[in-house]
């Protein structure tokens, strides 16, 4: 049985070095207005775990909404984080592909049964995310979105 | 000026040492069928081409349908190769995102204004690919799909 919730890729992201020259180059080549950057907040309001231990990490945001997904441009700025790691290890290139679902703990379930942890997670205004710790199992780190009350 | 033909995501890929691992746990996960795995052809039918020479370079493929796009399993087996290259320099991971198009040329001229060239190009029955040379523009390499009589 897999999860009936994964069925849509809700959005693909990108860490890179330099999210201005990102931006730019996405915004010409798809002919888009250049999205405003946002930075994620603290670990006071976002209770950022990375490998089972709280994180400062942050980063810089962008979002592309292209007509079937988002497209999401991440770049780390300090602190331990899967995107610094992914940059350091494996250079810019495409992060993660998420999933939106309205049940985490089934899902997560679900992960769990498969043996796939949390590479990190966090919280953000008015849900969060699970970043899986799944690129030798399934090729690739995967997102959990979700909303919370 | 940009692309009007770049506005949804056909296809992402995910390069893996294995394939048939990655894709048990895909179906898995997603609750499908375990779908079938092709080769790419030989290059007197491919034409392929990798940085400027002719390849010998193949892969492994299978493809699962999630309702807004299509997920590509990628295994390189031997020649040089952008998937190859991709396994070597950073790992198992995400390789690129795919973009159909009607216009080939109009898509590339665009991406040369932009000083964007090509890494690898091929062709398939009834069409064809170019993968970009972007990951440092863009942070990621993209695909571009197109038809032919």
């Amino acid at each position: 049985m897999g999860s009936e919730e994964l069925r849509a890729v809700a959005q693909m992201a990108i860490v890179v070095k330099d999210i201005e020259k990102a931006r730019s180059n996405w915004a010409e080549l798809l002919g888009v207005e250049v999205p405003p950057i946002s930075e994620t907040e603290t670990r006071e309001s976002t209770h950022m775990i990375f490998r089972g231990k709280p994180s400062n990490g942050r980063a810089k945001l962008c979002f592309f909404k292209l007509s079937n997904l988002v497209l999401e441009l991440i770049q780390p700025v300090g602190g331990p984080s899967t995107w610094q790691n992914f940059l350091e290890e494996s250079g810019e290139g495409i992060h993660h592909l998420a999933f939106r679902v309205e049940n985490l703990d089934e899902t997560l379930g679900k992960l769990r049964e498969m043996g796939i942890g949390m590479e990190q997670r966090g919280e953000f205004k008015g849900g969060g995310y699970v970043y899986t710790d799944s690129r030798s199992s399934l090729g690739a780190i995967m997102e959990i979105l979700y909303h919370k009350e």
